[in-house]
């Protein structure tokens, strides 16, 4: 039997994250992910998923305090900066990157550890990028701002009251049990491999238009949109053309995902004039209702548009997704090595056999 | 039913690769592996795999040519390798060198073209990065020479009268069916991701110990060893210390891997003399005579020995196997994505639930 996709396929016993898609509910460690994005904080909740517990006052004290230490690149990365072409893609910039952080990170630390450096320094690489590429000055980090502050500092040079916000959407998007970025991570993982690694493998799986790559690619489409009322023409055409529509449909959620019904609810309060956000409302109420291909709204549907009207480009957009969920990726790394087992599948052979190599004077230049 | 590590879990079907682990054969397309190495070229099998025929010889000729015409750097690339570290691995000087690469190479084109591309290019990555640390002058691509020859040109700046040892090396490491980094690239690919991240993926995965980055602690444990009368002490030492053999062992193959019996006749019949062949013989001896684990020598315990005769750098040896496997990489890419499913598994969620998200004021702190 060939298990194309693997899908429904339990390749591992996991504590972090319980995710009934038949019901449309997500849960971190136990926890609903609506409660933690609407109570928790970015630290806190990575706290939570890479230790397992809620920290105390103090833990998450010293934890934040780390966090901001290992804001700053080392002075090796940010040597080729400067050196860099700039239309790299964001997500590729991280990959080059932390490419170089790993190969100067020893191999003697705990894997915890190296996982709090890790997400600890995907904004600064993210800002850095932007305002250079840009032509603008670099802005150091932070100490005394929390993560998701400084990050949106780094890029803008100010604050913005609205970055809770942002904070909530990264909080949504940290963890999501075994993806394709995820499992991408852990099959690097399993051959243990260094951390850094797993995490440029998971990023090369996040790009993809079939995973984060998608959120990339729905602001354009609600702008080819262009109005509420040109919604039901647009999804027929689409329809006709089976043309895919982007930030629908799910391999695990057969509902509606919870955290495009949270995210949806905060622009709803927050952007209720956005000319994308009502275009996507639009676009789910008539899919939705009209039992189109029986898809529900995704996250990236909502993700993205919050992401355009906090004002990030949207060659960004992948990076914002995977700078939440490198969390996630490296939690599932530690919970997978500390019992492993080498991810080795193999094929179903379908080919020739015993052919013979015939010498190249002989080939049928014809054949 | 947890499949962990996917042992034995057939993901797709596959006209590449038979791998008779229980008889210790390969078969690339339907020819036996060894009469590749023995009779083919670099070139020849690389087109082999990508195409599914061995080609005409106007058709090798063009395809030659190609390769030789896309062994430079593009210029952006190469513009920030004097800023790099000197310390990098191998393997993470490729990953960056070719998510730059990836970031400028658009999307439009066929998925082979950019195979044929990446596999021309790793060679001048690896001897500019190599000179360029040792504080040498680099020494350009040359297009009259075949793919091996060039490569250990551009390291060296001479030419070597083995380099067919090194080419049926290549050949050798260049395809094994659904291993644990052409399983890394299949995930990422399934995303509808770019082929160099993928292949950035699948270099992560190999560098872990228990895939390709065995070969480079073959000579470090060799060389430990120290003679051919100290096997038996050091077996037992290793028995007794749980202490992993590297260069034994495989999951596939139960029996002989047929890539090291090649490598062994190889060596014996070119570098009789060498300290380290003479101790990995008497190892495998040892080991198979006495029945060690049931363990039998894969391709690294002989290739590494090879590798180290022709005087490439230790920790090169990673990438050099990936210099092969990257056409079997992107051999399988291609067919996997021509008949895509997004590979997506799940977890048994065996942590907590309903877990109460208790206010920061309110945990103990001695909890």
């Amino acid at each position: 039997m060939i298990q194309k996709g693997l899908e429904g396929v339990k390749i591992c016993e996991s504590s972090i994250c319980y995710l009934d898609g038949i019901n449309g509910r997500l849960y971190y460690r136990g926890i609903p992910v609506e409660e933690l994005a609407e109570k928790s904080t970015f630290e806190e909740t990575a706290y939570f998923l890479w230790y397992g517990k809620l920290p105390t006052k103090s833990e998450l004290e010293e934890f934040k305090r780390k966090m901001a230490d290992y804001r700053e690149l080392p002075a090796e990365a940010l040597g080729i900066l400067y050196h860099l072409p700039k239309n790299l893609h964001y997500i590729d910039v991280l990959k080059i990157f932390l490419s170089i952080h790993g190969s100067m990170d020893g191999n003697d630390e705990d894997l915890r550890e190296k996982a709090i450096r890790v997400a600890s320094v995907f904004p600064t690489i993210l800002a850095y990028y932007y305002r250079y590429s840009k032509g603008k000055e670099l802005i150091r980090p932070r100490k005394d701002l929390s993560h998701v502050e400084n990050f949106y500092y780094m890029m803008f040079g100010e604050r913005n009251e609205k970055i809770r916000l942002l904070e909530s959407a990264f909080i949504l998007l940290m963890e999501q049990d075994i993806n394709a970025s995820t499992f991408a991570a852990l099959v690097i993982a399993s051959t243990l491999s260094d951390l850094y690694s797993c995490i440029v493998g998971a990023l090369g799986a996040l790009k993809g238009p079939l995973h984060g790559g998608a959120s990339e690619k729905v602001p354009p489409m609600l702008e080819e949109i262009g109005s509420e009322d040109r919604v039901e023409e647009f999804v027929q055409k689409c329809l006709k053309e089976k043309r895919k529509i982007m930030g629908f449909g799910h391999r695990v959620y057969k509902t509606y995902d919870p955290r495009a019904v949270f995210l949806k609810r905060v622009l709803q309060e927050h952007f209720p004039d956005s000319k994308l956000f009502r275009i996507a409302s639009k676009l789910e109420e008539y899919i939705v209702s009209n039992k189109i291909k029986n898809i529900y709204p995704n996250v990236d549907l909502y993700s993205s548009v919050l992401f355009e009207e906090l004002g990030f480009p949207r060659n960004m957009f992948t990076a914002l997704f995977a700078t939440a969920r490198v969390v996630g990726w490296t939690a599932h790394v530690i919970e997978y090595v500390s019992d492993n087992k080498l991810i080795r599948p193999t094929s179903e052979y379908v080919g020739p056999m015993d052919v013979e190599y015939i010498p190249i004077e002989r080939r049928d230049e014809n054949g």
